[in-house]
């Protein structure tokens, strides 16, 4: 059986309350006094909280792999990132606060440069044009219409867009039409399967009028579209676990990815701080709480292991705030590891904290990763958090006789 | 997903090197002196190597379950030993140095001994003939010929042969003819499926010629036919990790087993002082070194404890020279357990050693059972390796967005 039914078979409601707190890339290597950004910080909160808790190290999706944030955080919701994806064009619109719905269909859209008068690429970034321009390209782009069709286009980021169709029968499983490389002309749309034809058709007509649009622009004169896909029409957080669940947190994308699970997401301001006084404000309404800090990626990403030390001591002088709620089980992680030294996400195991009332202890007494290596928790899969939660939360009943 | 298509879908190429330090056998138990061969053996350059390393324990295929050396080297390649068999044929037909192609068939044959006035097996093994007496019944019966069928006949050991035959239309999914015990004619070939009748018929009417030819032998006047297969056509290291890879080896199998995932098998002469040379002689040429150190088991099947520790000794002598290579990622371990007081393959975990420049350090400080189940790998399995090897050396790319 998978654990999604089993989950569904044996959920039970209670009335206790779980926290998720997913500090963003939070796993780390040593930096150059030979601790982790974990190690180094000040954690006096959650050094105290890990003396009550069991602790371990936990791999996102299996050893080796390194989880973009769709997947890692479909781990860490409990729906396997090997079994369950999402496309490319959904995560984009999601990313830029866009709410998609099962009629959408979502592309991520490039700016490239085509040689006038062959028509082939000759730089598939468009020079990577600032965000103003790929702003006003896109303001220009908004006028196409297609009948029976709700058109969403959205400036992301340098040449990069986002495009959403909203129309009935539209179904993914569509070429990319970024032919990867110069010299060769954009590809046009072509659908995997016969129900995807009318997608096929309607994305070739955006593209010939957008290509219309553009012909005298310099020096983004055409486009390609990438990822196009529909949400992937996940069971819901409720049907799955039973929860009423809610996502506190401050970036589009991580609301977007809790949008897609079903859960409530709360207005939590930019600041972990004012994320703390969106989940008091909520504590008696939900009995699940995903909580997501961002900024220990973004500094892990710009390599800047001090700021990363600082976030992750921001939050644990927030933890008190949440711990005076009394939460009956609070897991600390990450999604994934974004060491500093690396400035990217990696395939290192996250240090996870378990807090429950009815936690059987192990004998670590810190948070960290060489720490967690001896947690009593050992090594376990992104995958086995919910149960673990839902389990301390007398949310499970027992499978079979 | 399976694994091996992941690696196919994210394995990129980076001027990374890795090197497999496979000790044959190498997990063991405690002998008189409380202690494993591993940990017996005197071993300074393994220890001091382990304190730049992360270590733990790895299952070749699942808990308690012994591996032959095909599975077993199966895992350590990363190809799930449990989805991808090699039949017993091909293995002993790899194992005396024959190379197989797509159009071979490969037998494992057994002389026996028939009642002569009934034609019942009397004895399975033939009184366990000599060696000598084998090849010379080998040559007797290297005479058959069938036409269209290139045949080719080895010795092996004592009552042991390997018949090849080759042409084109062969399957397998035969049926053995020993009957696995006295009393009883041989059996006759038979198809499990309608496209294997051709190399059905062909090996009962080898079999015919055989018995005639045999018919006035004493005491191997007969034989029987097991474990009938074809190369299983794995993927290569190519096709699934994008890896150059070679194999160093000094034992016939284990060249056999490289040639399977295609890996280029080197000269590597017969003493592991000689396969270090052919390394250094290599390096420049391939991004994979698959390196086999064979005594370390043969030892143990003999269950000498002593001989064990000396082949290990004998690897951490030479380790330094591997060292100075400067390897991007170098793992020492093991196809399966052979601890020399069981004189045979067993289930125990390995001990498993992973070094890289960016590695996530644990605070193992030597090599050795008891040790690594301290370590920060935790308990793997052996399918893990190649995943980790790679992420290390930079050859997976970020799995979704």
């Amino acid at each position: 059986m998978k654990q999604i039914d089993l989950m569904k078979e044996l959920h039970v409601s209670s009335d206790k309350k779980i926290v998720l707190l997913v500090l963003d890339g939070l796993g780390g290597l040593p930096g150059s006094e030979g601790k982790t950004e974990l190690e180094a910080a000040r954690t006096p909160n959650m050094d105290r909280l890990s003396q009550d808790s069991i602790l371990g190290l936990s791999t996102p999706i299996a050893p080796g792999i390194t989880p973009g944030s769709g997947p890692g955080h479909l781990g860490l919701f409990g729906y396997d990132p090997l079994e369950y994806q999402i496309g490319r064009g959904v995560l984009e619109a999601l990313g830029i606060g866009l709410e998609l719905n099962p009629r959408s269909l979502a592309a991520r859209g490039n700016f490239c440069t085509l040689d006038p008068a062959t028509g082939v690429i000759t730089d598939r970034r468009a020079g990577r044009i600032p965000t103003e321009q790929c702003a006003s390209l896109v303001e220009k782009l908004s006028v196409i219409e297609i009948p029976g069709v709700n058109i969403i286009i959205r400036p992301v980021k340098d040449y990069r867009f986002a495009l959403v169709l909203e129309a009935d029968g539209l179904f993914d499983g569509l070429t990319e039409t970024d032919p990867q490389k110069t010299g060769v002309k954009p590809l046009a749309v072509k659908a995997l399967s016969s129900e995807a034809e009318k997608s096929a058709g309607l994305l070739n007509q955006w593209l010939a009028k957008a290509f219309a649009i553009l012909k005298d622009e310099r020096p983004a004169n055409g486009c390609t579209l990438r990822g196009i896909a529909k949400d992937p029409g996940l069971p819901s957080y409720r049907e799955v676990y039973g929860l009423n669940a809610c996502a506190i947190a401050t970036y589009p994308m991580y609301k977007g990815l809790s949008r897609l699970v079903g859960m409530d997401v709360l207005k939590a301001g930019d600041t972990v701080a004012s994320e703390v006084e969106t989940l008091k404000a909520n504590w008696g309404s939900y009995d699940f709480f995903f909580f997501h800090v961002k900024k220990t990626d973004s500094a892990g990403e710009d390599g800047n292991f001090e700021a990363k030390v600082k976030v992750i001591e921001e939050t644990d002088a927030l933890l008190p705030q949440i711990m005076a709620l009394d939460p009956d089980v609070l897991i600390i992680s990450g999604d994934h590891s974004t060491p500093s030294v690396m400035k990217g996400h990696s395939w290192h195991e996250l240090p996870i904290l378990l807090y429950a009332k009815n936690i059987r202890k192990d004998t670590v007494t810190s948070f960290g990763e060489v720490a967690c290596m001896q947690g009593g928790l050992g090594h376990i899969r992104h995958l086995d958090i919910m149960p673990l939660a839902l389990a301390h939360a007398d949310k499970l009943t027992k499978y079979g006789a």
